[in-house]
């Protein structure tokens, strides 16, 4: 199953002809999943090979404006797509707390009501995400107001005992958000697919006598069966090496992670997408705006043992091609001693392939740090 | 002096690749003006000649989202260009009750709190400007609530004598707004500029023995003054022509004006700018949606006299180049019956001229067609 990520627009702060506001594709199974939808985000995608019609979630890192401005006009659009009377699922939109809010008041006073139903599910932030005496608490914002005619929502806290936020989970995959730190608080989310099953090898099962049939079924969900001669047989004998799950993991704006959930979900990430707003000789310029360099992001990576890094949310001043581009490579390339490490650009496309069989299954227990 | 708009954005519903959201911007003396602002405006301005940083006022025709979702993104970036400790005279923007909630919601969920100052001052519309039961009333939101701790507005009542909102006036232009039908209420707006007082003529001066120095200045404000002899000297004696003032007018979408304010204002418009967003063959269709075909634009522009047509805000059915938009050149044409008519696009610059001392003034007291 194909599995890539699109990157829309690879720009910090505001969105400029050579790179876009913040927002990346993730694409599995035909649907796309948007990350981010900095101002403009529509327009990239009209310049990309990828379909708006087939966003069905939404991520949202945080509630600054080149990560958000961009989704009120493309719900409306997307709106303006759909035939009304199309019975179509509502694309779930997860976000921190707040995004509820300013959605619903950009679409009541544009008067823009989306033919699209559309839910938000908003992730309960935790005052150490920003500085101290910045963080803003919407919990009570509009509630019981305006709100009440707004789309459904839900609200959804954070799992002390994992430090993470529990977001989706179905039988092919599962999507968690864990903690940042930056000016407002941030999130970072992770996809992470279950291992698929094996191919069941029919010459062992006809030489154990196994009947084709509801058996072949209960071996390849794992379950062991007993023949009629009282002959057992486990998954593992008749099971090729079942074909593991690929994690991505997609990191807002950050200075660095908060509590130990980041470093537990990003374990061994086949790819990890970080922020390097400034370039290395600036740590102390971008720390003290909640931002990273190359080297931060490649140390990260190296303690998630990540077997791909990838980096966006460069600083305007970064434009694709140019002298200070090409430093921002070289620290990269530095920093990661040798490791695979891409610097993204607008439009660009990362393939994930399928793991080999053979590989070891992605841990989400690594050691942490202290 | 010198006097032009760019059309920055030339699409409706949405921003595409070929055209963007609407936005204009007037430039007059160095300074910009910003009529709407959809998504993607700021970043069409890096790609014009214009500099965003000189934008000092914004006008907003209506409270679509292709017209002002721009606008949050827009001020965040002015406002990381400016420096904190520049003492810089705020922003004014105006625009349709509800546009100071919209702003302020935006940049308050999004933790972005310009340091640039701003104004909103807000235009009350009325019932009429929109189809039966759906007219929106914003005036009582946010009301000390929230809207307390936002940037300081003011709120324009329409004027019945002469069916308008005077925005502002002084010594060198006025400008004001009329009402415009529309799905939701719409406004025009109309920068007129006041005749220059022709140049003093020295020798017919000298001839008459007026002493150089305050008498000299007193004439060239209009003034007749008496010279030491007794003898009085009228400013016409002594002076060329005035220089007649330029008047451009910019409709919001419509399907057509409210009252005759629209009319009377836009008399002998030396540009006019038109919204046709869809074929002559589908006026019934552009009505419903509250906009409006070239046939009807160049009827209107005929009605009001105008110089010089400038139709925009096409629907993205129409790129640029394609022979759907060869077909609406044609409808232009034959509409103006051979008067000035062009079809904006992107990144377009039409420059308005100096007139002759010997034109006409320009009249905002034309008849009014029942």
């Amino acid at each position: 199953m194909s599995l890539d990520v699109t990157f829309l627009g690879t720009g910090a702060a505001f969105p400029s002809p050579s790179r876009g506001a913040s927002a990346l594709v993730l694409r599995r199974a035909g649907q796309c999943w948007l990350f981010d939808c900095g101002e403009g985000t529509q327009t990239q995608l009209m310049k990309s090979h990828l379909r708006a019609a087939k966003i069905t979630k939404i991520f949202i890192t945080h509630l600054h404006g080149d990560h958000i401005f961009g989704l009120p006009g493309l719900l409306c659009t997307l709106s303006l797509q759909r035939s009304p009377d199309a019975s179509v699922a509502p694309i779930d939109i997860y976000g921190p707390l707040g995004l509820r809010s300013f959605l619903w008041r950009s679409l009541e006073l544009s008067h823009s009501e989306p033919l699209l139903p559309y839910s938000v599910h908003e992730l309960v932030p935790t005052q150490d995400q920003c500085p101290d005496g910045e963080f803003r608490d919407f919990s009570g914002l509009d509630r019981g107001e305006a709100l009440a005619q707004a789309p459904p929502g839900t609200v959804v806290h954070l799992d002390p005992e994992t430090d993470s936020y529990l977001l989706l989970e179905d039988e092919e995959l599962s999507v968690r958000a864990f903690r940042l730190f930056h000016r407002v608080p941030s999130f970072g989310f992770v996809m992470e697919e279950k291992p698929r099953p094996g191919k069941l090898k029919v010459h062992i099962l006809q030489e154990l006598g196994v009947p084709p049939g509801p058996l072949y079924g209960e071996l390849k969900r794992g379950r062991a069966v007993e023949l009629s001669s009282g002959a057992r047989v486990l998954p593992r004998d008749v099971l090729s090496l079942p074909v593991p799950g690929r994690k991505v993991c997609v990191l807002g704006d950050c200075s660095g992670p908060v509590g130990p959930g980041a470093l537990r979900l990003c374990g061994q990430a086949d790819l990890l997408v970080h922020e390097a707003t400034l370039a290395d000789g600036l740590q102390d310029a971008a720390r003290q705006r909640g931002h990273s360099t190359p080297g931060q992001a490649a140390r990260f990576a190296a303690e998630c043992r990540a077997r791909r890094l990838v980096l966006t949310h460069f600083s305007q001043r970064y434009p694709p091609g140019g002298h200070r581009h090409r430093r921002l490579q070289s620290q990269a390339k530095t920093a990661t001693a040798g490791h695979q490490v891409t610097l993204a650009e607008d439009l660009m496309t990362i393939e994930i392939p399928v793991k080999n069989k053979d590989e070891d299954f992605a841990t989400t227990e690594l050691p942490v740090k202290q």
